[in-house]
């Protein structure tokens, strides 16, 4: 493993070893000092090409838990200004002796193009509307760590702009991979525009679902990506594909609910429900850190498990 | 102590140990490496909502000389354009597992918010133009340093932008903590409406004082705060409130001048005279870097000042 | 040495150690962790009033691996935009406490002014059409890693936008100082105004020099500071002074191609010659990291170089 874009890169044994990496991870994270010396020396650089808050906090949280050196690469502060193209861009960071690249760009296979052009490995932090591996990744760890290790059959509903999520693109396929059933809950506009290549179902029918999944993960309507023009109005989605209160109500006892942030409050998701006790939205933040820990472990480390985390 | 939110929170006990541990920290910046293992591990993020240099930087040189991680929040890559709340932001980096949000934020009461949504512990590093207290505690510790511990009674003016300046609010609640009596000097339209709660005096005549003052502090115009709106011209503030060059030759030998910074040269202050024998403001910027580090220790470290500065 | 502003501060002695030290640098960044404590505690500002991505992140690369504490003052969110001078600015940083400024100014002798008002080591990281010091250190280490440290008589042309380029200006002198014969190839518009000051002679006729030179330096049109405004169009210019696959054929076996990008691919160089066997551009920048380690660690370790890399 030498990098990690799309969770099309692991099979069942391989996200089984990331989730048991990332425990221990929770373990260290737990600790008086939550450091561990294992990527001592290391250079991880994180290159955004679109803003984020949480997910570039999140990997250099992770990275400098682990004592890599980290290089924040701001796109406005850079040569792209000057007109460099994406790769001279990576191969001139590559050529200063780096280890990692985690990259968020706004094209679909941006971060595999990094990876046929440098040596250092490659972690995708998002790539347009094509995949997020490690916001699945701790997506599931987190329902592992509520629902237990084994989550075949589990039902597990997707509801809202899936057609501009990368979240949702890996998170069925991290999900399928464990044996999930997935539905997919979203108007016409902003279903994929086909589900070929997708291991789940859809319906536009959030109130069928609401009594009969174990897990509701909300995705964020991405109004930089203009996903207001699918629908009437924000109201009116809200109206039929909200998480409100009333149905947060209708729930199945035990049902847990997700959504992976920013949130529009009162949009997707209602405010109460957001902080009520189903909700596992900051647990989802709080995995996100030990998930990246144990993937820029596993690619940087050599692979060998002994004495990680000593 | 859990945050340090305003001057309120401090007893005259509790300023005491912040400026004898600041004194210590003084001590350490000196060595040859000036750099203590005491915050190992801890992770403070500092989240800035206005632009800053001086406060910024020395807040993280000073975390980092504890040995702290840290993550800087810069508001223009941030997921507030995207929209989220404050309160989501704040917990879902909270949820990452840091220690300490340092923060400034233009609207007061911004860093009480913080403390209300955060197990972290919050650092006010300027709201609005509500309080700062750091700058206060740096003030007070450069005077002390140059007039003894027991500052009783020792006359300060504090001159200008009064009524937009939080550094004014928070340096006058320590000084009257400390014994000393203050008195500001504005134009009516710089002064606070009202002086309830502002233990001091006020006078529009700065000439009446000149002679009369062991230290006198200058405030920065807050241009970006359209203060200049609440006087005639710079020019006509300068000829009536500023520190020229022969005003300062008219304080009594012995009298401190002092400035937060960053300076108005030749509107508040004559270059002269910020670069002159009694100009501490260096001297203010470098306790200010002791003094962050006092704060942080105290919140950090559990309180217990065995082996500190081991 | 207390600066590097220029390569005047260097004479030929200086520049051979840097070149030592660079190789033993080079050496570490090879190792499994390729870092030294050898400026621990020490703080590194890197300031920067242009946006550059590869110069920042390479001293920032640099100080990382000597262990030294990295403070980035990021022009957009500081109190140059309330109107605070650069000498304000760089005296309040200085007063924190640090031992080294990496500025890069769009102004010739900024790095200069700096020097004159801080205690703290300066390094010039480009000050308008002035200098650029470490690059021409790097480049000539890469010269002197194919060529052999003795390039007495060696023949280098340096190609392009020599008029608005500080990088020519700085190449120049240290390839003059280790007895290098330099040729200037470039359009009257974008040659300087004058030579006097310049140890090389220059011509229009990219032609004539192409058989008979052992480096061919490309420069980077810069088109931030209207360089276009000085030849017809850029395909006029590429026609003229580019380095096509065309020309590039006809070089002398062995001649080396360098650039010091971010490039104009298409304009001053052809892709296939950038990536081209020739082509030690990657390596430019591999050895930047190593060179700005030697400046680094002969400004701030005090220069005895006992156990400096252990």
């Amino acid at each position: 493993m030498n990098h990690l874009l799309s969770i099309d890169d692991l099979d069942r044994a391989a996200l089984d070893e990331l989730h048991a990496l990332a425990e221990s991870f929770l373990e260290v994270t737990g600790r008086e000092i939550p450091k561990v010396p294992a990527l001592r020396g290391k250079v991880v650089v994180s290159l955004f090409y679109e803003d984020s808050t949480r997910t570039r906090l999140s990997f250099e949280t992770a990275a400098k838990r682990l004592s890599a050196d980290v290089m924040t690469f701001a796109v406005g502060s850079s040569s792209v200004k000057k007109g460099e193209s994406l790769r001279d861009t990576i191969q001139t960071i590559a050529a200063m002796g780096i280890d990692a690249v985690v990259v968020r760009h706004p094209s679909a296979g941006a971060a595999h193009q990094l990876a046929r052009w440098v040596d250092a490995s490659v972690v995708n932090a998002g790539d347009g509307r094509h995949e997020h591996p490690t916001q699945a990744l701790l997506d599931t760890l987190t329902i592992r760590r509520h629902r237990g290790p084994a989550i075949d059959g589990l039902r597990v509903a997707i509801v809202g702009d899936v057609r501009n999520s990368r979240v949702a693109r890996s998170d069925v396929k991290a999900l399928a991979l464990l044996g999930a059933e997935v539905t997919l809950v979203a108007p016409d506009t902003l279903l994929p525009p086909s589900l070929a290549g997708w291991p789940c179902t859809a319906t536009h029918d959030l109130e069928s679902v609401l009594g009969d999944v174990d897990v509701l993960m909300l995705l964020r309507i991405q109004r930089e990506r203009a996903a207001e023009a699918s629908f009437p109005s924000l109201r009116e989605f809200t109206a039929r594909w909200g998480l409100t209160v009333d149905r947060a109500a209708r729930l199945a006892p035990g049902t847990l609910v997700m959504h992976p942030g920013p949130m529009n409050r009162g949009v997707e998701i209602a405010p109460e429900v957001a902080d009520g006790p189903r909700s596992l939205i900051a647990e989802q933040v709080h995995n996100g850190v030990a998930i990246r820990m144990a993937v820029l472990w596993k690619l940087l480390s050599g692979g060998s498990g002994g004495g990680m985390v000593a």
